[in-house]
Order: structure tokens, then sequence, then C-alpha cells
């Protein structure tokens, strides 16, 4: 594998029900790595960017998290439906999705 | 939590014992994250480095992968003795730790 121009890290931290701080596994993480590398395998980008399952990002308020580097820029409130946003305009497009961006404050 | 001007993420991906691949976990990923977060709070670096634990990275031959980003190094067959290493000279001093750095091949 070599290195990607781009990589995508989706939060997808499990916590137990209840639990206090939530987690992104609990707000959809799983579906949201899913259609990841769904998108990934179906438009053959592998050459474009890679996509990694990560722990826990710091912000879980602002869950799903989704993290792109090299750019250190990260997307809260991630839905399945917002992918094909971020891997048009951020990862082939190289412009920010400024919709999803977290505040500065968060990150 | 702040952007971390810089952010280290562990393979601890895990697969069944004897799974042709291997994986970072059983090759001590575990230890390495550990050592990683124990040397963070220890230290209190943590306006520093972000220390993340991930899925698979892609060279499993070469794990347990440790890769820091936003510089995209990734350091291969790491152990948790080098933690301390990658720490103080690339996380803390920005000299990649060149003996760690897998080949060009691989990444």
């Amino acid at each position: 594998m070599p290195k990607p121009p781009k990589q995508v890290f989706v939060c997808n931290q499990a916590r137990p029900p209840n639990h206090p701080r939530g987690s992104c596994q609990g707000k959809g993480g799983n579906e949201i790595l899913q259609a990841f590398w769904g998108q990934l395998q179906a438009r053959n980008l592998w050459e474009k960017f890679a996509v990694t399952n990560s722990g826990c990002l710091g912000p879980c308020d602002s869950g799903p998290n989704v993290l792109v580097y090299p750019e250190g820029i990260m997307y809260g409130g991630v839905t399945k439906e917002d992918v094909a946003a971020i891997i048009d305009e951020h990862l082939l497009g190289d412009q920010v999705v400024e919709r999803l961006k977290v505040p500065e404050s968060v990150w």
C-alpha cells in the first residue's frame, strides 16, 4: 500500500448504553465507515485516499466525528448521507466541507 | 480538546490466532499504545500531541505500525521500548526516527 494522498479516520469508538459521553459508534460510526469503504471500492478510489477506523478522537459531543489528514480537518455530526460530499468536495476536490467542519473551539 | 500539533495513530487491529496476515495487536500493539498514553500523561504532553488507537493501517507485515500526522510518517516494527524515541525525537524534536521508518515501497 503506497502512502495515500489523504487519509480519513472515522471514529468508531463504542461505549456502554447510557454512558454519559455517548459514543460515535452509538451515533452511527459503523454506517459512516461502511459508506466510506463502500464508495472507495465502488468508485475505485484507492489511489486517492485511505479510510481507517479509529478510537476516540476527542470531541465526543460533536460526533460522529471524521478526521481528514494531512490537513487535520475534523468533521462532526456526520451522517452516511454526508459521505459523498466529503469524498467529492474534500478528498477529490480539495475543498473543505464548511457546513460539517467542527468549530475551532472544539478542534 | 484543541487541535493537537501532531497526532499519533497506533494500529491495534486484532485478528484470530494463526490468521495469515497476523495483526498489530498480536505483535504488541496494546503495549505500544499504553506506553504512548502512559508517557503522555506522566510527562503532561497533552498540548504537544494526541494518541489514538486505530484499525488496520495497511502494511501488516511491517507491524506493529505507528503513523504520525500531519507529516504522514509510518514507523514499523515498533516496540514499547521505541516509544520514548518517537516522542522525544519526532513528536517533540521534529526529527524523523529514521531507523524505525518503513521503506518507501511500503508506505
